[in-house]
């Protein structure tokens, strides 16, 4: 290629714009000269972790390292064709290492341009519009289609296709853009093809109680349900700003070494900050206080299959990660908007279809945050408390998939724990319901809007874990605690219980349970903690949530291969980074994290190299204040050590004090209670930094 | 009683100083001239439900209203005796109306007077002092004594006693008052009675791995473990501060009618906040837009049972309300250390062992903060988003009870939800261990310092909640999603499911069960949501915790009448506010939310008014991380709107744009990416305040 010479980056860093454009262009010279490439993907090929582990110890020890050939990994088509290959590049000696054409039921994910080109199409076809007409609707109606994964079910769904749901803006103000289109859903859903881009079916779909569809017949009006704030019945007048600042800077700090890549530092934690277009945030090499945690932490994939068992609706369940992408579909955040405080972005790239670079502005925002009190104590004989804040570091990116918004956060604190959060948001996907049925509803669905039914569904996550607790000789374990039988001898009064420890030796899914408080951890297995010799461990506290309700015969079963279990355990393989499998659009299963537990590895050979994946998840059954927009609804999965440090290590956090928080009084003055007016605020009563001396 | 007139205060305000003293005064009175009063409980005598109900609805009209006589409930002992009395006084008539003395098996609170007194007898205890000698401590060592409740095990336990826990401060430093002497246990453990307020009994405690207790012997010197700032081995030097303002003022408004009673009205919500020495803050008539939705809610009681079954240390299981008051331990708050923003204080009073009023001075604060993203739809159409911030409102307490602390908050949101919020932090309990031990350790505690064990235990919650969603015609019902059985009819695919609701009939005790994903609900039995006709209700997101290990057959079991469920349903009885009963110091059970629910009443019939306890907890397996003060563990109980409103109440919310919000870049300046720079901030592409408009 001609062009700038390319840097050296680091093995970890995403792909920078030049060596998206570089890959595209080898694989485009690669092949005939008249074949025109439709990528789907182009996103750094991460060097084995063989190569890296020994690269990553040099690096912190500040040894001299080998160079390690940049690569990229690239899905594309022959544009208009169904051929789907996979290729590794060597951006580094400039070789097209791997080249292959998939076989045919290996479907590539779904992108924007193909997106709003599936729009056009639908909405430009003859039959469609016929069907429209039978609507009768008001002159200057907007119809709007936002086209869906196709799904799975066996039955002639081996082409690549879009299942198109059908809405409309509000007949009576179809000139705003931002009309909440879901409001006005039809029944309309035609299924367009990949390859020859035309529409091949139309489903109408069912609107009333049963499998039964009714022709379409002409609107009748029903009232809008937007979410825009203009067109609220007034907005709330008396919510007083709320500021939140950071005079002397933010306490992290982000370099940016090479290329696309980031290092960030933060109250003793240290990690690498990537991204990749199907995960979005990756965080690479985490280590507190110089210390291991994880080798590799990202979101690994995300099922929402849908209750109504009705065609075409029981082929409803994406996977928002490997059908789309939580790295493309990213917001571009806005100071303004998004977030509060003392902020910092970080921007990526991925390729359009043409493999040329985009870039995804503002993809990533990190802050901190106040997160309450940290830790406190009061000695009741003195009257004086210790007290400290926990700060919090958020790396956060919001994505759109349609319909729905997922704010996606890693938080770190300074008592050495990491979590992973998951607000859901946006907008229900709605369908079509007989207005008769209002009333009496259906039991697979809420009828949240006149007309409007939301439909039950899951959203289940796997976050993926590859681990380096203290090191790379991991294991997982899970505790439990047990009563004690009664028995005069041991358990006389019949209070006690204890604790039992259960080490997992095959790979496999398991199961939380609350009535054991069973705890899942992560432990290295020669490390012990000086004080009282356990297994330096870090616990995953998981939420419990309903698993996948589809049948295990189903379609929808077999493609989501982390759905039924809380937690899987796999040996480490480098290819195996998506809980769903590599490939998920119309995908039949036998690929993913299910399949490679059932290898039954076994997890306590010495050299064993253990990948955790930790599942989570809502049934949404949708209250109709989820419309037309949805509160946030938080789930929350957490990281914390055990005996992993020898006392609380966040001890050292300077005690909360008036001087550094700057809080102020409601009023400007003491509350008065009856008889008494409060004392002053002076804090006589806690250990401020102030007075810390060191004896 | 002579002296100032009481004001006609709100039946729900809390007694002020006035009405304690004037309480207090009628008792004396009203008994022999020689009676040496010793107060535990003088507090406000709530008006019968039946009586307050129109009262409240006639004073939300604002209708006129009879005058209903103020009460209190008082409980007291005739000092240095076992004769233990409850007390009704009409404060209004000046009149006794009850006045009994209670079964010798009925104990009263401990109170904080008491705490040092035991304290101080056990210390000059010449039997204790022989112990003590036995340790050959360094001279000017400094020696504690926590008295704990003594528990029940059935053996010689009628009377009322202590269990005294022994520490010394760290004999290199003995002049440090706030030195942490959790990490310097003794053996010795002395029983105090309450008659004649001596040592009875000294316990020398097992400290192998058997039920044996060896003699005490010479002390071998252990490092300290202090929490105090200035003995950490240097604070962290790159935390900078981040303050939290509100320029324009508080959101909320909180007025004092009368007494010691506040109304608190913020974003829609109205309140009234009520404070006792055993529940500390109680909230009453909490109503959202005008609708009701709660008449009385409070943490209602805490058990901690704990896991040693080893005696004496199976008798350790305590109630933090009932044993102590969460109240009457509540920590007066700092603005410079507990609270960071913008704070408003209440205080309360409650009174002394010979029932003086006593401030309890900024025992509550009560601010406002973000807890980010309220709600946000990015139109991918457009690349317009609209969102808005989540504001709340807390309401803060912090309570010490002797090692332990929890940070206590009801919180409101813009979306019509409620959470309880429990933190828990402070101190482990800690009990010696030989030395021989640390490394092997015991199942059922933990290592936190050389010779230092944390046993394992558990926190059980029950939150009492008398709710009146949309009025007092409420009932409990759950709703379960149940999987449709594959069936070419009418689940063709497999992935059909429908939710399934299930009206609670009798009082009763109830569990979630994640598998089904069981969701509590409170429904108004009349109430139907105008769109889709659906019961209004609030449903209970409650998180399942492991129920009490203790023995069913055992005294904990049987006192801790809370702890077997995840939920209690009962019928209104103005007298059960306490889950584990009245009087928990040494209980037996028979009288708590068990015995209540096991009464079977009829919940269906149209005049059955139900109260929720809702139960949810931790089972702490101390980590050497928790010592020597544990980072706060966080449980969230939360309240929200199912089909209650007929849209997304937050949709009024002003959405979040940086004229407001004010936050700023770090560096001050967009951040670059290679090859590119971020443009600037301009919000073009969210729907700012600036621009709304009414159509």
């Amino acid at each position: 290629m001609n062009g700038p010479e390319l840097a050296v980056h680091h093995p970890l860093s995403p792909l920078d714009p030049h060596e998206i454009s570089k890959c595209a262009h080898l694989i485009s010279t690669a092949l005939p000269k008249n074949a025109e490439l439709q990528f789907k993907t182009i996103m750094l090929a991460e060097p084995p972790k063989q190569i890296l582990v020994p690269y990553l110890e040099k690096e912190h020890k500040g040894l001299p390292r080998q160079v390690i050939d940049r690569r990229a990994f690239a899905t594309y088509y022959i544009r208009n064709t169904d051929r789907f290959h996979e290729a590794i590049v060597n951006l580094t000696s400039g070789h097209v290492e791997r080249n292959v054409r998939l076989d045919p039921h290996i479907h590539g994910n779904l992108d924007a341009e193909e997106v709003l080109l599936v729009e056009k199409i639908v909405l430009e076809d003859e039959s469609v519009k016929a069907e429209i007409a039978k609507l009768n609707l008001p002159a200057g109606t907007v119809v709007c289609a936002d086209p869906w994964p196709y799904g799975s079910d066996g039955v002639n769904d081996s082409a690549r296709m879009y299942q198109v749901l059908m809405y409309m803006r509000d007949p009576a103000n179809p000139n705003e853009p931002d009309s909440n289109h879901y409001a006005f859903p039809l029944s309309i859903s035609p299924v367009v093809d990949c390859v020859c881009y035309s529409v091949i079916h139309i489903d109408i779909m069912p609107t009333g109680r049963d499998f039964t569809s009714t022709p379409v017949t002409p609107y009748k009006p029903v009232p809008a349900n937007e979410y825009l704030p203009r067109y609220q019945d007034g907005l709330r007048q008396d919510l007083k700003p709320l500021r939140v600042t950071q005079p002397e800077g933010a306490s992290f700090t982000i370099s940016q070494t090479d290329g696309a890549g980031h290092t960030l530092n933060w109250q003793k934690w240290w990690f690498r900050v990537g991204y990749n277009q199907r995960e979005g945030m990756v965080l690479y090499d985490v280590r507190y206080s110089g210390r291991p945690l994880f080798y590799r932490v990202s979101l690994s994939d995300m099922n929402i299959p849908y209750a109504d068992p009705r065609p075409p609706f029981h082929r409803k369940a994406v996977f928002d990660l490997g059908d789309a992408g939580a790295g493309a579909m990213a917001n571009n955040l806005k100071l303004g908007c998004d977030c509060l405080g003392h902020i910092q972005y970080l921007s990526a790239f991925i390729p359009d279809s043409a493999g040329k670079p985009q870039l995804l502005e503002n993809c990533v925002c990190v802050h901190e945050q106040d997160a309450g009190i940290g830790w406190k104590h009061t000695n009741y004989r003195t009257g004086k408390a210790a007290v400290t804040r926990s700060r919090e570091l958020v790396l956060q990116s919001i994505i759109t998939v349609s319909n729905y918004e997922y704010i996606l956060a890693f938080i770190f604190n300074q008592a050495g724990e990491m979590t992973y959060e998951v607000r859901a948001t946006g907008i229900l996907s709605t369908q079509p319901i007989s207005r008769d049925l209002d009333k009496s509803g259906v039991p697979f669905g809420t009828v949240v809007h006149p007309g409007v039914l939301a439909v039950h569904h899951q959203h289940i996550f796997s976050l993926r874990v590859d681990p380096m607790i203290d090191g790379h000789s991991n294991r997982l374990v899970y505790e439990e605690a047990l009563p004690l039988p009664p028995d005069p001898n041991t358990n006389p009064f019949g209070n006690g219980y204890v604790s039992s420890k259960t080490i997992v030796a095959k790979s496999c899914g398991l199961d939380l349970d609350p009535d054991t408080n069973r705890v899942f951890k992560i432990e290295n297995t020669n490390s012990l903690n000086p004080i009282n010799n356990k297994n330096v461990a870090y616990k995953i506290q998981l939420p419990p949530f309903q698993k996948i309700l589809s049948h295990p015969s189903s379609w929808n079963f077999k493609r989501s291969e982390f759905s039924d279990h809380n937690i899987y355990v796999t040996t480490h393989r480098d290819n195996e980074l998506f809980a769903g499998g590599w490939y998920t659009p119309q995908s039949r299963g036998g690929t993913g994290v299910r399949s490679w537990a059932a290898r039954e590895d076994d997890l306590t050979a010495p050299e064993a190299d253990i990948v955790i994946w930790a599942q989570f998840g809502i049934n949404h059954i949708p209250r109709i204040e989820d419309f037309p927009v949805m509160p946030c609804e938080t789930l929350r999965v957490s990281f914390k050590p055990v005996n992993f440090f020898d006392k609380n290590p966040a001890l050292d956090v300077p005690p909360s004090e008036q001087k550094f928080n700057q809080s102020t009084l409601v009023g400007g003055q003491g509350h008065h209670v009856q008889g008494s007016v409060v004392a002053d605020q002076n804090c006589d009563c806690c250990f401020g930094q102030g007075r810390v001396h060191r004896l």
